[in-house]
């Protein structure tokens, strides 16, 4: 059954993409502006699937934070109408000119942006990524083939039955957006196949991204995890030094652009008792080299060596350590980070633009947190993913990078000779 | 000892990049003219090699059309040089903003180009790759992985040692370019580890590159043939059509841009007795609907069938079919075409946007030849491949297609709220 579905879902997909391909701005705009509308009108139908669902994970004994991710309410509903709404006033990336000019023999090449086709998210228990993809891959003109979890079924439904009732108002098939109910072992069939979608974006845990790498013979675009670094240059001002380090490490742990370790210059390490005792009394766990301990007596620092460095946290921890130079900094970098997000705080012009230009990272700052990566934050509109991959896409991953380009070329009869 | 190579080539490559990605335009172009020079100064000893290999292969009962490619000569070694000169002239793509904007919060975000990394090609006797290869890498600041032939490796290495002479002289690393003798199981494994580069392209026949996207782990970038077609709107000129039509099927028929299918609007189907008798006088087979046979009565033409339309023949075989609009040569293109390159001879605007917008295709043309798709003919420089893949490259793969970008944000102190 696996196979039929399969090529069932290649053909349909196909189809759909050629529909949506051909849309203009005006038609997908109206299709977002009512699908949002549609939201709002199916708002209680939508919320008592909701409570079903969050019920049914509650009386299974879901996690907590699964929990809090899984449900909706009022607010939340309204903040989804509001992003779709916003998606339709980004500027649509299909058309664009990215490169062209005029050859010697008189041809006119340009290189266009188009849809990139088929998109295959495989999400779990994120109500909110249904409606995002949704909308985004509309705006871009692709079909958004949705494969969500059980946990959110029922809203999962209920959303896009608001979605394409919306689309349908418009003129726009419902296959733009095409819900997808796999087994694990039938999803790992169709990702092998390779031709049920042009790429595929997991959104959830670690466990959810290797499953995909290993079994998917469709381009797969994922962030490698999160060991984000912040680096306390000789020249940083301490004061915007302490709100960029607790605002990285603190304000949000459990996301993968928080900050993972602290590195800080030898001539800065005068910041430390400072710096450590307010992370320390912000519930953050400390594990610092030997200078780091030495530096901030006071302060409870326990040892840290290569595995601390190398550990994306995800929680209040925080490894720390001095280093004697930019180049030390930019080495402790390389050797550890994931290539997510890495910021210098600094007043340094010299050692900024080293920083930025030698660290190789999806996502590089200046005197900034690591924090701000985000699609919605980018001005990018809500973002379909993040990636740390160096092909296609590398960071947040939003409406340009759901397209691939063609080159038109215009001539006069020319011919090669 | 594969795994150990493996480990070594990764490790190896990721180190040179760091080193190649750091090098500003003016030190990467020296390198070039450099190497372009030692090409000239090291012609003797290249020949030399070159004569020993093709007698090699010769010898061992090589085809004709592989022992032409393997040949060089002094012209063909002139044009060697001249290419990775060309490719100095050709403006440096890393430092480009693609795009950027100030955020509301003050932060400034833009998206920089950057070198994608460690580049593996894998091409069978075919010397130009090495030269083209190595030069467009070092342009992009990346490290070039070559994996050649048994065929031609004393030309290969000759060459690589002029290559390197050159690069040392302008202070460039000789891993720059780094060349891999690997059997083909161990080029199996290495891909398959998945670690060893960014990207393979194969440069190959169909083998190589099923070979290589069965095996690897490393995203392949490549061409999935070349099923190209020529669709004669109603309204094309007569001459036109015949010139583009002769000259996209008979120019170089073994090439992937050589077109494949003539298709024909039926009220240009008077002009199929003319236009397949010069197909036919200059040799080509002709394959064709029943409309096409009944409209040429004069000329030899075969029935043809879906499969010759699905074939990509590579050889002086063209099929025919006329249709009965804009609509139908669409259909038939969507569902035969590999969406490598498609063109349409038309005088009518109308005709000609539609084609434009809805072929889906790398490269689509109005009213001149498909033989054009070729990176070097497009002004990009010698390319380093084809790529019809939808991801990252779609097209020729000429240097832009050889970078990644970076998110570089800077700041003022901001954190997140």
């Amino acid at each position: 059954m696996a196979a039929l579905a399969d090529a069932d879902v290649a053909t349909r997909g196909r189809a759909a993409a050629r529909t949506l391909a051909a849309l203009g701005r005006a038609q997908k705009d109206a299709a977002l502006h009512e699908a949002a509308a549609a939201l709002g009108a199916a708002s209680a139908e939508i919320l008592d699937a909701n409570a079903e669902d969050v019920a049914a994970a509650r009386a299974s004994g879901t996690a907590t934070s699964l929990l809090d991710r899984l449900t909706l309410d009022g607010r939340r509903l309204a903040a989804l109408q509001a992003s779709t709404t916003a998606i339709a006033a980004l500027p649509d990336p299909c058309g664009e000119v990215v490169e062209g000019r005029r050859l010697e023999n008189g041809l006119d090449v340009v290189r266009v942006r188009v849809p990139l086709g088929r998109v295959l998210v495989v999400y779990e228990g994120r109500p909110n990524v249904t409606v995002d993809v949704a909308g985004l891959c509309l705006k871009a003109g692709n079909v958004a083939l949705l494969r969500g979890s059980r946990l959110s079924r029922r809203t999962d439904a209920a959303l896009l039955r608001a979605v394409h009732a919306g689309l349908a108002r418009a003129g726009v098939p419902e296959d733009a957006a095409i819900p997808l109910e796999l087994s694990r072992d039938d999803l790992a069939a169709l990702v092998a196949g390779g031709e049920a979608a042009d790429v595929v974006v997991p959104r959830g845990g670690e466990g959810l991204k290797h499953f995909l790498l290993e079994h998917s013979r469709i381009p797969v675009l994922a962030a490698a995890g999160g060991n984000c670094h912040v680096y306390v240059d000789a020249s940083a001002d301490a004061a915007m030094a302490e709100a960029i380090v607790v605002n990285a490490k603190v304000q949000r742990p459990g996301v993968c652009n928080a900050a993972e370790t602290l590195l800080v210059h030898a001539a800065a390490a005068a910041q430390l008792p400072r710096l450590l005792g307010t992370l320390s009394a912000r519930g953050v766990e400390l594990r610092g080299c030997e200078r780091t301990r030495a530096a901030a007596p006071g302060v409870d620092v326990a040892p840290a060596g290569d595995d601390d460095y190398a550990t994306e946290f995800l929680d209040l921890v925080l490894a720390v350590r001095v280093v004697d130079s930019l180049d030390e900094a930019i080495e402790h970098v390389a050797r550890f980070s994931t290539g997510h997000s890495e910021a210098i705080v600094t007043d340094s012009v010299a050692a900024a633009e080293r920083f930025v230009r030698e660290v190789d990272s999806a996502c590089v700052y200046v005197n900034a947190s690591t924090r701000f990566t985000d699609g919605g934050e980018f001005g990018m509109g809500a973002e379909i993913g993040n990636s740390t991959s160096r092909l296609h896409a590398r960071g947040p991953i939003g409406l340009r990078d759901l397209t691939t380009t063609k080159y038109v070329v215009r001539g006069t009869g020319q011919v090669r000779g």
